[in-house]
């Protein structure tokens, strides 16, 4: 072990005399933010993220302190980090971070005088978000699966339809909670009248065994660990309405594609299926001459700046060709959580009706 | 808006191309774990943190690459950070991170040969933890409370005793899971027949209000908080056993203080009062000279290299001199989570017996 000296210690504890906390991101009453991060010696630093799509370089002031003031910003919630010398690193002056990711980002939350549809109301009732622990038979390791109960539902008899609501690649079970605010937008819209009460389980889509590298499995390994692990547990634990009218799945990206395969695969259990900037399955995957419809609602929505709009694009003629109802939404936006808080917002009041 | 001009643009990919992800932290068979971080112009890093409560200076390296490799490891959890010329930040190749606090910082599992009380195992049942979101009527904001309930609760009938359990002031009510493994050790000394199953109710202890700043009202707020709003919810949502012999509270730091506080000002109600590494009650907010046994224990415990010791030895005293029973424990260790997990898994097993 590295033994510490005096004098290191010393030059140790004038820097942290010499570095007072700086303050990040900071709000201004115009709707623009400014960003704020000390770095005395780098030679670049860049803004990342859903605030900066293209990263935004910073400038470097006197006190060694970089800083970027954006223009006005929509009241939205943004991921950002920042890239030091080529090191991504979250914010360490905000506390707020995007969690279950792979990628390491602060999060930005902008409150406009409207609410949005996923902000925190005190004039509605909250669900209840519960974390389950359970041993995947299929994929053979201890996991987790998040689920959402409505307002009331600890103290009612009432049983619920069920929604499975999917994350993506870059993500985990706990994302669409904690950063993709689900748990509001439904507390807001069940609040509203707007969507029916329902319970909502959000499942983790990632399910390569240890050591697999085959990625075309996950999708037929998430189907199964569903079917097999999730649901029975599910079904076990909280009062849900049977039958596939009281059945939805819906997911985004890698989620939005195990939504389509598993929904469009088991038409005798989903009457609802929505795919949210899907990565679209393979042909072999998902025969393309063997799609029907689900009986109530297929939902497919993509950003146009989106890198997989073709694939989508492509994915919907083969529908329109075969005459198979659906909604086709090109929407503004690119692959992000801005996109799919909105997708979200626009599918659950078209859920069990 | 700042405009990236191509220029720019090349020379952000250029930096991002000579930037291979580094490997941090990295554990090693004999038990040692070597730190990275990618800081080319840093002149200066260290780690810090419960991995290191003395700052280790780190080793720059000529790919830019600082690095630290530490001796071998106790097996256990550790929070660790970087500081890079004065600048703390988490380990941004770590995904694993302290949620709930005021500072960010990276974890580091090291699991052993031998099981320790926190890890994740698989011979056991887990439990399920519940977030509550609800109006605070006290603090007049909306806050939330997390709730474990032991394995088989959602399929029996059975009513469980309760444990309040409370964190300190850098941390927040996800962190005696998230960060603590509350819920690990809980499974464990339930599975073990070492602890009776219980439900455990985790609720947040800041409870100044927006703009208040007398820091002595945090307390008396906790105490309103928790018997106006959260005791009536729980009841209300879970099966639990009545009466004070069913009741215990428990807490670190600030709310080791908030637990004697509660507890010792409520004997009709709690029978198990505990307090690790406490900020202890002033006299003013807990006259010693009125200070009264709970019926079944008081458990007080603190590391010997804690900046509490004092105040928990004049604490202490004061029990002695009034014949109060109680159990006192002075450890090895500081103000940190190596001591509140083995404290947590010292007490359980006592409670409720």
């Amino acid at each position: 072990m590295i033994r510490l000296t005096a004098t290191v210690l010393c030059a140790l504890l004038s820097v942290a005399a010499q570095s007072p906390a700086v303050r990040s991101p900071e709000k201004h009453a115009d709707g623009s933010v400014t960003f704020r991060l000390r770095a005395p010696n780098a030679k670049q630093v860049t803004l990342a993220g859903e605030i900066a799509p293209t990263p935004l370089p910073m400038n470097k002031g006197e006190d060694g302190v970089w800083t970027l003031t954006t223009g006005r910003l929509e009241p939205d919630i943004y991921s950002y980090r920042f890239v030091v010398d080529g090191q991504s690193t979250p914010d360490p002056a905000n506390p707020a971070l995007k969690e279950g990711g792979s990628v390491l980002s602060s999060v930005l939350l902008l409150r406009g005088t409207r609410l949005n549809a996923w902000d925190l109301r005190v004039d509605v009732s909250h669900g209840t978000i519960h974390r389950h622990m359970y041993r995947s038979t299929v994929i053979g390791d201890l996991r987790e699966f998040d689920v959402y109960t409505p307002p009331g539902y600890e103290t009612s008899s009432v049983k619920y339809p069920v929604l499975f609501l999917l994350h993506g690649s870059g993500d985990g079970p706990v994302t669409w909670v904690n950063y993709g605010k689900a748990n509001n937008i439904l507390d807001n819209l069940i609040g509203d009248g707007k969507a029916k009460p329902m319970i909502v389980v959000m499942p983790n889509g990632h399910t390569l065994p240890s050591g697999e590298t085959d990625r075309s499995k996950n999708t037929p390994n998430f189907a199964a660990d569903l079917r097999d692990s999730i649901i029975p547990q599910v079904e076990k634990l909280y009062r849900t309405e049977s039958g596939k009218s009281n059945r939805a799945i819906a997911g985004l990206s890698m989620g939005g594609g195990q939504s389509l395969f598993v929904g469009l695969t088991n038409l005798d259990k989903y009457d609802y299926v929505a795919g949210f900037s899907s990565a679209i399955p393979s042909a072999e995957q998902l025969p393309r001459a063997a799609l029907k419809a689900p009986a109530k609602l297929l939902w497919i929505g993509i950003g146009k700046d989106d890198q997989l709009l073709l694939r989508n694009e492509e994915f919907e003629k083969s529908l329109k060709e075969q005459n198979i109802p659906h909604t086709w939404k090109v929407t503004e936006g690119s692959h992000n959580w801005r996109v799919w808080r909105r997708y979200l917002t626009e599918v659950l009041p078209l859920l069990f009706r």
